[in-house]
């Protein structure tokens, strides 16, 4: 057989962990904190199946729908990101500098595709989200990891690295982070987009959790403090619509968008039509906010029952970030308790999560002692019960 | 702004013929003979309606259609390749061999991220479909054409630049070829897989027009001959079911397929969900069938009428292929007249087609006086209409 590309070498890594990550979510009796899905019950099925009987029966847009559309996504969707998603958030957006992507994800592939060349180097967050790491060392990219406290990427950090590595880009994940659930306040967004511009640096801003906030004060994306260009805002509509629609959308300086349609062209030519028309047309007739009040309400009675679980099952010495909205918590147990190696004994405990050491790029064996626990998907009674499994099996290694 | 990546300045040229492509399509009022899309009358749209209806109304489904899903794709649409789409052609192919991608183009996305490093050659046809050259061209492999004949590409010239360039792979689409219609004879598939187990090279057979058959004997697929796994077969339906929905599937070795996996969740995650259900139903419910004969009665009308158009007003001395199927012709002008020069003119005569010279690779200045017609989208009034209109000013030009 001939031989793979370079690159392939590169991202074996992460492409383990990754395949781990979808395999953990196979047995049924396993109460698993793995993965990222939002709540099944949150998914507005009887819309989308009430639309789709409605819009496909009117002649032309039954057509629209199932014929070739155009690269750069239904225009409709464009103007309905830039007036319901962007506007209200301090963003004003043309919806022609909008491209429509087949989920949040392509995004970062296709800005990889227009910048990364093998060597090259991107910032990002300590932990980050490994997912992302995978596409950027499968562009053969250097990822070099900045510090974080309790409330995110640290500036000075990322300035010195900034200084000391000329990375093309630096990738962040702002509101309720993958896999922290930690927000970056507004004073350090602000700072960020105004590093990108001072020193020609692109700020990858990927925002997808923001709109499911459950408390707390809602903040500007970094996107609107960008006076450059420099920001690249990519969001999705996995978490407010739905994930397996694959939508997402990439708002950016229309130089570096014409780049990315080119190369999205030579991706796979445009995004589904169909989840397109139906995921505009559930906007447009004004079902969105009604959804999100009650995506809202199940995911923070989830994110409740996570941190009421966290106290209650935990041994103590154990730490953990209370987020003020998206899916995620992270945990760092006490005693030097390695979470890779305890994955095997939760498996048969009938419990998954994911260990924490896979999120830090650079092997720097950081993380060891950490955890991602996903609410999204699991009922608070399941969250009680698997976290009851997960702090017995713990307890017992102290 | 940070410089672009460098393989964006190899695909400049593609990139700006393939967005003269799309533009082309806008006037209403033009007959236009470029596009390669099926005709929309063909579209099941009122079908796609109904399942859409009654498949997301049984709340199992419905989850499915929205959640997150597999990367390899929805596994009864896997097994529906498997059964009805490769068995009856002499390929048999288990489910978990098949991936499905967003779009019969991201195979060849992928297949390039898993194969293809900067200078790696890429043997094709000459000429061959320039949106495949131009991802191969953002991954930055040299693309070498290969001669063809009436009946496709010619063995021995194939033969002697596998041993003059030591190729990653041959492109070849067989059936129906984009752009000229024309068809590779079952010795010749023969003597391809044979060709890429013997040097060792990969075969990527494009396959998407085959089900379209409107006279002549069906073939056997270039991957029905292939005894070693060297050849890959991309297949899509966007000519069989809908273009828009984006879904393709390749058929490929395991240990192909498991980085072309690796690669996909790089990519975008998986392919979205909604289609893939309605498609797999569609199938599922035995409407596939009657569809392809409708499909292939419109497209057969659509054919002769542009056959006997051609006949009527192409000055003597024209030279065109008769197509079995597929969607494309492809014209010889006499007279040295350019068909990039008459682009303009004929976009104020109100007609439009693909100039010839950008479907050659390495920009030999081949097929100037050629270009592709599709008669795929037009009416067979407008198809004899938009070719009196061409005929006149060809005819003016002599």
């Amino acid at each position: 057989m001939p031989e793979f590309a370079k690159r392939m070498e590169y991202m074996a890594g992460s492409a383990e962990i990754i395949r781990g990550l979808f395999s953990a979510m196979g047995d049924p009796e396993t109460i698993s904190f793995g993965g990222g899905a939002p709540a099944s019950d949150a998914l507005p099925v009887e819309e989308v199946r009430q639309i789709a009987s409605e819009v496909l029966a009117r002649e032309q847009r039954g057509v629209e729908a199932l014929q070739y559309g155009p690269v750069q996504g239904v225009r409709q969707l464009r103007q309905i990101v830039a007036e319901k998603l962007l506007a209200p958030k301090g963003v004003m957006a043309d919806p022609d500098d909008i491209l429509i992507v087949n989920g949040g994800l392509e995004t970062m592939n296709l800005l990889c595709q227009v910048f990364i060349d093998p060597g090259d180097v991107i910032l990002c967050e300590s932990p980050t989200f490994v997912h992302c790491v995978e596409i950027f060392e499968m562009f053969q990219a250097k990822c070099v990891g900045c510090a974080c406290d309790e409330q995110g990427l640290v500036m000075e950090d990322v300035e010195a690295k900034i200084q000391q590595y000329r990375p093309k880009m630096v990738y962040v994940i702002p509101t309720f982070q993958n896999p922290t659930g930690k927000t970056l306040p507004a004073d350090r967004r602000e700072k960020l987009a105004e590093l990108g511009s001072r020193y020609d640096v692109l700020i990858l801003e990927d925002d997808p959790y923001r709109d499911l906030r459950y408390s707390g004060q809602e903040l500007k994306p970094i996107k609107a403090y960008d006076k450059t260009g420099h920001t690249v805002l990519a969001n999705s509509f996995s978490k407010i619509f739905s994930p397996g629609s694959r939508l997402g959308y990439v708002y950016a300086d229309r130089k570096i968008l014409e780049k990315l349609m080119d190369a999205k062209t030579a991706t796979n030519s445009h995004t589904s039509m169909i989840p397109q028309i139906l995921c505009a047309e559930f906007f447009a007739r004004g079902l969105y906010e009604e959804h999100l009040k009650k995506a809202c309400a199940i995911h923070k009675e989830r994110r409740d029952a996570m941190m009421a679980a966290l106290e209650k099952y935990m041994p103590e010495g154990t730490r953990w970030v209370f987020p003020d909205g998206g899916l995620f918590s992270w945990v760092e147990l006490p005693g030097g308790i390695d979470t890779t190696e305890l994955l095997k004994e939760a498996a048969a405990a009938k419990v998954a999560y994911v260990a924490g050491a896979g999120f830090f790029v650079g092997g720097t064996g950081e993380g060891r002692n950490c955890m991602r626990v996903s609410y999204g998907n699991v009922t608070p009674e399941k969250i009680d019960e698997g976290m009851r499994r997960l702090g017995a099996l713990i307890r017992s290694k102290l």
